[in-house]
């Protein structure tokens, strides 16, 4: 019930384990088209460049950046929590000029700070979080692609703990670049980043001026191994977690992925009311607050690290701390994918009542 | 019996099935410690630097380039294969002054060159592939390395086909970068790079004027969270990749290295007398050949793809073509740790005697 990974399904160990076949097998080539097609469906998108990077959710925001960020570009970047500040520093490490606008820790992105700057001045990317893991504030995604339909923006959005959780509409959002991570509301082990590019975000790859500086992750090469009848050989795939992948998407697409949702949804509500009967208080006002990641204030007076400890230690009940200014200050409760489950709210709950004096 | 992945023993795919727990969780940092020590163990290394990072083998390469690169650096790679030509663009990439000393395919690096050739110029990084998986060619990594002796050039190797199935002595053999994938004699699924630098590797690291233009592979942060008492969060790490290499691991020191590259050497010398006596002949002479990679020519007027594709659909054997200059001119017949048994070798030349003309 940490900020992920998340537990996992029987189903999806069990795919795990399956034998591992070759990266150009005619079988592993049918398992990616699936792989592709499910992501398509659950993104809401027709991107053809839809696949998942051979690492983490992070290697898929370095994806982003590097495919898409040649040296003096201008990129903006939307900051209320660590994961907006690492884009920060992975565009600036490529040689974006990057700007950025920052919003207090625990609220979220305001649109007309947005639509001022990008007024101002013409940016190649403007980038966002949709569910700040580091606080539990949601951004106003959708909003922020209606500000920026009719500009030639890339619109790039980070969606590793969103994916999965919550509706994401991609072609309707107007959003061009995304990335997420397997370890959250996919539940599945960490190890792979879904991705996808709009025909912009593969027009503005294709125009570029200079190779790609990452030849691991440079996608003109990676979809060459993903597309087509003859498929490229690039890198070995992660086999195994590809397994995975595809065991996981089908259980969303089973469940229903509005009913995925509404589950999510539903185990907050009653996770947020529990914890408030607790005396407890959310960092987040109800109406920023994400469904899979709950920021809960740490009360004056309680030793936040020993409470943790002795969750996972008595309980084995994984929660997480708060990262940054909010070090110290809150804890981070998960409930993302299989984890978001009533028995599991139940059990915390039940602890804390224990633990906390 | 392709060029990797290898076969996987069950025990190792019983590990990867275990259930997920958190990258922070102490259990978790205790597999961690014990990964190194057994990496260093194999590698013949006292290295503290020594980790798996978060990808596949190529994403090892591309971390040792962008790790220890920058802008202008001069950079020497020998090339006689595929993973050679990789290094070039990888390093080039990188803003790296790439000087190649090529060499014919199929045939090893000649040592008289590159003393020439380091006596002509300084060089910050000399790379080199220790087993060439696209040539079944064995390149001389102890003598380079010991015309190295006395320079304070960084000396890089790539260990992706040969770890786990012939010795290493990185540190006697003064090797000062190192990288490698699962996949291959470590008989574990793609997904994590085995990855070794000397404390002159470090301080290159360490005295650089720019940050690593890579925020995913950049070790000053990644060792952060793979030493000391307190770990700090880089990015979530693939926890079960992580289980599967551990078991891995445990497997080679149980049966003993010295003894799994006797095994290999032994299952090799079966696989070229078999073959040698069904009129096959190997491209690489006796003395540079790999005991895990042994590519043999394919005969006048036989139909290569054909052969292969029988294979697979008929006897569930998947062995590999050639590559660039060797396409359709030979076949990769991988024996990779736990594909390195006689049973493999037997079903396969019994499967070439009934196919080949």
């Amino acid at each position: 019930m940490g900020p992920g990974p998340s537990c996992i399904h029987d189903k999806v160990y069990a795919a795990l384990s399956r034998k591992t076949i070759g990266h150009l097998d005619p079988y592993f080539i049918r398992i990616m088209d699936v792989i592709k097609a499910d992501l398509r469906t659950l993104l809401k998108t027709e991107n053809t460049l839809t696949i998942p990077m051979s690492g983490t959710g992070s290697s898929g925001m370095e994806a982003c950046f590097v495919n898409l960020v040649e040296i003096g570009d201008p990129v903006l970047i939307l900051i209320n929590g660590v994961f907006g500040m690492r884009m920060q520093d992975v565009a600036q490490r490529l040689g974006a000029e990057v700007d950025s606008l920052e919003f207090k820790w625990g609220t979220p992105v305001l649109l007309d700070a947005v639509k001022e700057k990008i007024e101002k001045k013409h940016y190649k990317i403007v980038a966002v979080v949709h569910a700040e893991t580091s606080t539990g504030v949601r951004n106003p995604v959708a909003e922020i692609g209606e500000l920026l339909k009719g500009s030639d923006a890339i619109y790039l959005v980070d969606a590793v703990t969103s994916f999965g959780g919550m509706e994401i509409a991609m072609d309707e959002w107007g959003i061009d670049a995304l990335y997420s991570g397997t370890q959250k509301c996919l539940s599945c082990p960490p190890g792979l980043a879904p991705l996808s590019f709009s025909e912009k975000a593969v027009a503005a790859l294709e125009n570029r001026k200079s190779k790609v500086p990452n030849w691991y992750l440079d996608l003109s090469m990676i979809m060459q191994y993903w597309k087509g009848a003859t498929r490229a050989y690039h890198h070995t795939a992660p086999i195994n977690m590809h397994y995975g992948l595809y065991q996981a998407l089908k259980l969303i697409l089973e469940e229903g992925p509005d009913n995925v949702y509404r589950r999510h949804m539903d185990n907050h509500e009653q996770l947020v009311q529990g914890l408030e009967a607790l005396g407890l208080a959310m960092l987040v006002t109800p109406d920023a607050r994400l469904p899979m990641l709950n920021s809960v204030k740490v009360p004056e007076g309680v030793d936040e690290a020993a409470v943790r400890s002795t969750l996972l230690k008595d309980y084995k009940i994984e929660i997480g701390a708060g990262l940054g200014p909010l070090s110290g200050k809150i804890w981070r409760i998960g409930l993302m994918g299989h984890t978001a489950r009533p028995e599991n709210v139940e059990r915390l709950l039940g602890a804390l009542k224990t633990i906390l004096p």
